[in-house]
């Protein structure tokens, strides 16, 4: 099996709900099943949003994932996850470094995975900033799906999920959820894809209004599994 | 803040539920209140009960945990957590390649906790194998606490919960977590240690029939926030 090196600390809540998937997706009798896993959860990385926006005084985040990385592959990890939708507008800079290793890439395993779900047309429920750096855009128009964008009141109702009720220990109200899907359902998208963490972390179910649920943390602990040589559970 | 190293796989799912409560127990606005972890997941640890029982064909468990603290110290941490109580029993031997860095003791800080909190005679609950090898009851011992080992039927109590119900996936019912408080409470005792990450993640609650829980997971998360320099959330 492959050794599993996981880019974390960003922040420490998505790295921990990362590593509790891959545990519980991994089809184990005994602990020897489990992949083996190197974790640095580094949370003074700097602000990945502000540098992409070129904030004043924002630092580059890039280069303490760079470092952390090569850490990873000389403790023998050929296998890399980075539980952050963000981060991966620079993944090819972050990568530069490793010479076997490869990082898993996040928005494009999910944007297949909506593919061999035969999604058309999915709808992006992330941060202002990981929507307008295009991530899952792109990944999504590379393997021919019709990326929805909300309007700005629903956008600002999903931000207000992240940052006025997950971020804050506040519950989240259904009928908050249910007006984001509700728009959604009036676009007529077949899905949608949960591109952050905090969006992954509320019980949003498989599917939503006849609407599959592309939850990317769960894609990438998926692939963190597979790609490792362990087995995955029937349903995770 | 200083830097924490977990020594985990022993099994993955302890090692997680170590992370997410260390997250959980910090008192964060930002990600950067948060400590820098770094954990080594490695299942393939052989079986601590099977060598201290000197088992046929047991290895000695110890030998990759040296390996394991010593390349954790060289990343740089000062601390380091062992989320498995068994592997305690030789924590001298692990921790010997150390120069600087040290070992919590799960179940001596357990054990301070519960004094601290005023106990004066606590049941062990914990698999047989803990039990046998008397590390809480000694823990107990040094700080003048009396410990109370449940009779044998309770103990197949405690097994069955571990074993045969949260290992196996299957809920445990309320009858059975009860029979073993009720012979708690016969005993007078006014404290019980859960000494396995089995029985810390069934959500038994922080006092049962007026006898006080200390959950040795709950005490290793608390001690690795506040040993690193990070701020404890109220009530964790």
């Amino acid at each position: 099996m492959e050794r599993l090196g996981i880019l974390g600390g960003m922040g420490p809540e998505a790295t921990s709900a990362l590593f509790d998937r891959i545990v519980r997706f991994t089809d184990a009798a005994i602990d020897q099943d489990h992949i083996d896993i190197v974790i640095l959860n580094d949370p003074s990385i700097p602000d990945r949003t502000a540098f992409l926006l070129k904030e004043e005084g924002a630092k580059d985040f890039t280069i303490p994932l760079r470092r952390m990385a090569s850490q990873l592959e000389s403790l023998g990890c050929t296998v890399i996850a980075m539980p952050c939708s963000t981060a991966h507008v620079l993944i090819d800079d972050i990568a530069s470094p490793l010479k076997e290793a490869h990082i898993l890439n996040m928005p494009q395993l999910t944007a297949k995975v909506a593919k061999e779900r035969g999604a058309q047309k999915v709808g992006i429920l992330a941060t202002d900033g990981t929507v307008r750096f295009g991530l899952y855009e792109q990944a999504l128009a590379e393997v021919g799906i019709c990326a929805y964008l909300p309007t700005p009141p629903v956008q600002a109702a999903v931000m207000d999920v992240i940052y006025g009720h997950v971020k804050a220990g506040i519950p989240v109200p259904e009928e908050l959820t249910a007006s984001i899907f509700a728009e959604l359902e009036e676009a007529e998208c077949d899905g949608a894809i949960l591109g952050c963490t905090e969006l992954s972390v509320i019980g949003i179910p498989d599917a939503v209004d006849g609407i599959m649920v592309f939850d990317a943390l769960d894609v990438l602990a998926c692939e963190s599994v597979r790609a490792c040589g362990a087995k995955l559970i029937e349903r995770p």
